[in-house]
């Protein structure tokens, strides 16, 4: 396992989601943009827009190399000043405000004082929340992290609680899902983590297309969508204000349409909005919060 | 001049300022959400939402004290951590994409090891960037600087176009204005701006109500719609990402509502978006740069 084999495998992740999302979606067909980074490396982002259930999304891949600045290196927390990055993200904004917004990453870092390591995560973001649907996307979340350490679920879900979470507003993004980084970083070589990497891609590639399906003729009206336009500023203002990946992208020059790319087709801002007490969008607002059991309040499945 | 007849001060302009919008908006009215800050203070944030030329804005007034916590006072550079803030913030978001965007804020700052100052400035986002517009917006600050000090124009245009620069885009948010900070932290007492920080704040009062009118009938369509929600992106952009106000609120646990009334009603975003060549759309995109002498650019009025 070395950085070319890694690229090469994150290069055919993005292939096999892509492909995965054509087909959900059943009319739109990703365009291609390829990049270079003058410091080095480039990438290729992957553009879906006005499909069938998706109005905006991204999957993007890259693989960018160099020297590290100090900003970069001290962001970091690292002394190597030479490093290389690769990985691939997806962001998926759907036309229907039934379907949710999606979130998947998987990263690697490696800087040349030796240190090398994994990162990633999954977030689901409703419009609305449903609980029975947070639990079913937490049940596949639990049993992707069991199949590889019965500590990772627990774990990385916290993790993502933490990270997922507006803190301005005190509300979470979405229902959360997982979230890792510095695999590899303490007493383990990060190959320990690459099966565990590339089992979180490939559970993606399936786990988002059935969301997309499932929902994806769920009757909504002008109430939803607005709310949706709601949801879609908090989700600008996670994305801008407190996203790592987009800050240190901004930060180090990165190519601002490929990090952007996150951002929803249309959003909207009301002065201190307060849903109608009782209502869906009071519940939803009710339920952004961090470390909710999601599995245990959906309760037993029916036999 | 202390802090009780600044603060006196700031709360009358915010009066006349929102007396002066209504006049011109003939159809709005302030609604008032008066606020306290845990910590000590507080303020009145009056909001103007679907009015007749203004679709949302907000002209804050707030007056806060306490402690400084040790981020807060690393971010001011300062060391006394007893601090008292108050101002007076406005951003209107017209309806008309012929109508520019505002941005104006006056404000005073002191601490207990004896540090203080004022800062502030006016910054104009069209969506469309007509130069003789910007000019005349510039003649009104030029004369503004003048009166109190024939190099306070030059300076203060220079910091606004360094200030209000979207650095991931390489694009200025709009035609820039003036901006200052820490007047009187050098070698002169805060006294000495007083008079040019009142000036400040009625000169506003009456320039952009005269931009609202000036432009209010101006014809549009959907094109122009569609581009206004694409600079309001770029707007909204900035603000999460750069502006040190809104991010310092965010970070010292400010009231978020009154902080993001700067955000726009609708935003979009579109994956690299590219205006066609010659058009209104390209020709605005090339004018968003720093540094334009917008008074010479616009040659000599006419006799």
């Amino acid at each position: 396992m070395d950085r070319f084999s890694i690229a090469s495998w994150f290069r055919h992740l993005q292939d096999l989601i892509c492909e995965a999302l054509e087909k959900a979606d059943g009319k739109g067909t990703f365009r291609e943009d390829p990049w270079k980074r003058p410091g080095g490396g480039g990438g290729k982002t992957r553009i879906l827009a006005n499909a069938n259930i998706i109005e905006k999304g991204g999957v993007n891949f890259s693989e960018v190399h160099g020297v590290l600045s100090p900003d970069g290196a001290a962001a970091l927390g690292v002394e190597g000043h030479d490093f290389f990055a690769g990985g691939v993200s997806v962001v998926m904004h759907p036309f229907s405000p039934m379907v949710p917004i999606i979130h998947m990453n998987v990263r690697y870092f490696e800087v040349s004082s030796g240190e090398r390591w994994f990162g990633g995560g999954i977030d689901l973001t409703p419009v609305y929340v449903d609980i029975m649907q947070a639990a079913s996307f937490h049940k596949h979340l639990k049993a992707l992290c069991d199949r590889h350490n019965p500590h990772y679920y627990a774990d990385f879900k916290k993790q993502a609680d933490a990270y997922f979470f507006i803190r301005h507003r005190e509300e979470t993004r979405g229902v959360g899902g997982i979230f890792f980084d510095r695999l590899g970083t303490e007493k383990k070589d990060p190959e320990t983590f690459w099966d565990f990497i590339r089992d979180t891609g490939e559970t993606f590639a399936s786990l988002y297309p059935a969301i997309m399906i499932e929902n994806k003729d769920i009757p909504y009206g002008k109430r939803e969508k607005e709310f949706q336009l709601f949801r879609r500023g908090r989700y600008a203002e996670f994305n801008l204000v407190y996203d790592r990946g987009t800050r240190f992208g901004l930060k180090t020059d990165g190519r601002a349409e490929s990090i952007l790319m996150s951002l929803p087709p249309l959003a909207s801002w009301k002065y201190d909005y307060q849903p109608e007490q009782g209502s869906d969008e009071a519940k939803t607002m009710k339920l952004l919060r961090r470390d909710i059991d999601w599995i245990a309040m959906a309760g037993p499945e029916p036999a």
